[in-house]
């Protein structure tokens, strides 16, 4: 089995004032073509220390990747030291340079010529291309080893590493064959879950699962692995049949399935438009929804109703209502999800209100209650929700919240 | 200097599953006390690789904190690779086994036979206490060398390390402070940035300048090291004064500030009120501004136009300038900046129309180009950009530099 070690460069890692997601993305890439990583290393921005480090994980690991290091600036080292450690020189790529300066052009910015040093690569190398940013991946292949360099921004990083580096690497045969299968869920939390299906299942070896909380819900991850890819695909498949038996009315998609696209591809299947009104999110629903390409079709549009008057002048509900049962209400969330649907004359409208936090919760209506609305050509009804303390979590659950309550509306399933 | 290195241990870090918050957390408390962290390293559950990686840390630091595999179960191997890399014996600790008897009782639970496990530690072994779970940490501190193994669930960490590690590390002399202080920027890309002030700035030993860009622009980061705390912040003090004289127009804030809350701080101080309208962002730019606790105080609300016939219907914009101008331009922006200032009666508001991509763009108008209206009592206007070809990221670009055009009006900054 090849052994493979990610390595982050960049003392912002080291002095702990930026976590780490790179890392993390890889791995998760890596082992959904059959490679597992067995070392993480983070090194600072220093010549010795990031050579001591990469000699280190080449005496153990066949597949090393690095990130960071590679921007124009003189606290880019990575490359510095692969041209002395591989024993490379600088040679300019001019197509590199062109698509660089063109780049730049397009932003309408002179390319600044500190940026030429990007186009500088490393003889014998193989450059995995970077269309969103300067800073291509750099591969040092040899028969007994992979080395790979990618940039440290995060967006370049999974850019190049998605639709480049992913790519070759699945084409070498490293004889192992790794399927993994996510069942996405929502609407219950990771315990009870665990509590419903981990008893009785039955695991086979070389499978693995793994339960995945997010602010979408729960992730059900299945990694199996075998000496062919028909073999993994079975044991997976074995399991997931298992697991949907019990819970399968919790599993809105697979893999890179989101609710936003799942939810956006039945609007658009049954040709229905959709609204929204938020208060606590402000937007979040909204910016979730139009994160899918091409969501203008089904997407009417939204109001952000932050603050009461708001809630009253653009939404129409009525004054009564919030002093009668307060902005944080099953009542308001209808009226809102009503005057929402009525404005963009949509099929359906989703409504959010609830105490986001950290501040404004009482005994009574305590931080992380949220009331999602939903109104459409037949009725209109609102869910009590009880999230966490922290209010970006808080956010981003009543958004997902909403999108599954939508979901399970248009599909007429239970509502539980 | 001493050298610092944070093992993390444990199989569900290197499958990328888990973030790892604990290395970043140690390093921030490890920095606070003039300690620098110069390696991280993360390992599985492996007693071989827990051991290597504990062998070559040694090599390279003076302090080396590990984290996890110090539980009561089969798969927690820490305690048995520290036993047989150092040459101890596991011996019973009477009175922790009675904490740990005690903190069961306290909760009402007979102590699983399993935690006496918890108690047997090295000899000649320092103890750190853990009051809230039954995992202390071991410190085995030689003549050269502090070796600290912490508890892996992050509120025990977290919890033993601020109340024994920390003020024990603090007690020895190590003669070094470190400051660390952040100028964020937006407005600027790093190469130009670098290009600005990287030739003629003035360096003193001991300080490090490092460049961060992200979605809400270009942090630069400062690190000062010296043997006492005053010293470190004089010399981050100079270096931040050079910069400002070159930059300070790009700087929006420091340290924890963000574009959101440097905004909102200036629309509440001045009394003043923001609406928004969004087109590509969908609501981002919402979400962002909301993401202030209070910023009910000075946010208005928002119009989500993701389609023209809201632009139309809701912001008022005419159907003679998307027919003429298009959705994305200078004309339309401007228009949706008035409606949305209107509709919410509002001091400001802010409107971002663009193609965020991947599809859409045309040669005339390419994936990236985003036009942001501002409107205000005195004027309305709106500003071209050109960000990448990566939807998310021209969304969070967009909306940051919506905020950016917002600070420099209110402040009566020239805007480029």
């Amino acid at each position: 089995m090849i052994i493979a070690e990610i390595i982050t460069i960049g003392d912002e890692l080291l002095l702990g004032e930026t976590t780490d997601t790179n890392a993390g993305y890889i791995a998760r890439k890596l082992s959904g073509i059959g490679l597992s990583v067995q070392f993480k290393s983070t090194v600072g921005d220093s010549l010795e220390r990031i050579e001591e480090t990469i000699r280190h994980a080449l005496k153990r690991a066949q597949l090393v990747i690095t990130t960071g290091g590679l921007g124009p600036t003189d606290d880019d080292l990575t490359k510095k030291v692969l041209v002395k450690f591989f024993k490379r020189q600088l040679v300019l790529n001019e197509q590199l340079l062109e698509e660089i300066r063109e780049r730049y052009h397009r932003r309408g910015i002179e390319m600044p010529a500190i940026n030429e040093e990007q186009a500088l690569l490393p003889n014998n190398s193989t450059i995995f291309k970077n269309d969103i940013g300067s800073a291509a991946g750099i591969g040092i292949i040899e028969n007994d080893y992979y080395f790979i360099s990618l940039p440290g921004v995060p967006t370049e990083m999974r850019h190049v590493l998605d639709n480049e580096v992913i790519p070759f690497l699945a084409k070498q045969n490293f004889g192992q064959a790794i399927k993994i299968t996510t069942l996405r869920l929502n609407g219950i939390v990771e315990s009870s879950l665990a509590e419903i299906i981990s008893a009785e299942l039955e695991i086979e070896p070389g499978v693995k699962l793994a339960y995945l909380p997010s602010e979408s819900g729960v992730d059900l991850r299945i990694v199996a692995t075998a000496d062919s890819k028909e073999k993994a695909e079975n044991k997976a498949q074995k399991l997931v049949k298992q697991i949907e038996k019990k819970v399968g009315r919790f599993v809105y998609g697979y893999d890179s399935d989101s609710l936003q696209s799942v939810t956006g591809q039945l609007l658009s299947d049954n040709d229905k438009s959709l609204a929204v009104a938020e208060s606590c999110t402000g937007g979040k629903l909204g910016e979730i929804i139009t994160s899918v390409p091409g969501s203008s079709k089904y997407f009417a549009g939204g109001i952000i109703a932050y603050s009461n008057d708001v809630k009253v002048s653009e939404l129409g509900v009525k004054k009564t209502t919030l002093n009668k049962y307060g902005a944080v209400s099953a009542e308001t969330a209808i009226e809102m999800a009503l005057g929402a649907r009525k404005r963009f004359s949509a099929d359906f409208a989703l409504s959010i209100t609830g105490v986001a936090g950290p501040g404004g919760g009482t005994d009574e209506k305590p931080v992380g209650l949220t009331f999602i609305g939903l109104a459409s050509a037949h009725k209109s009804f609102a869910k009590e929700f009880n999230f966490g303390r922290d209010r970006e979590t808080n956010r981003a659950r009543a958004s997902y919240a909403a999108l599954e309550l939508l979901r399970k509306d248009i599909l007429d399933l239970e509502i539980e």
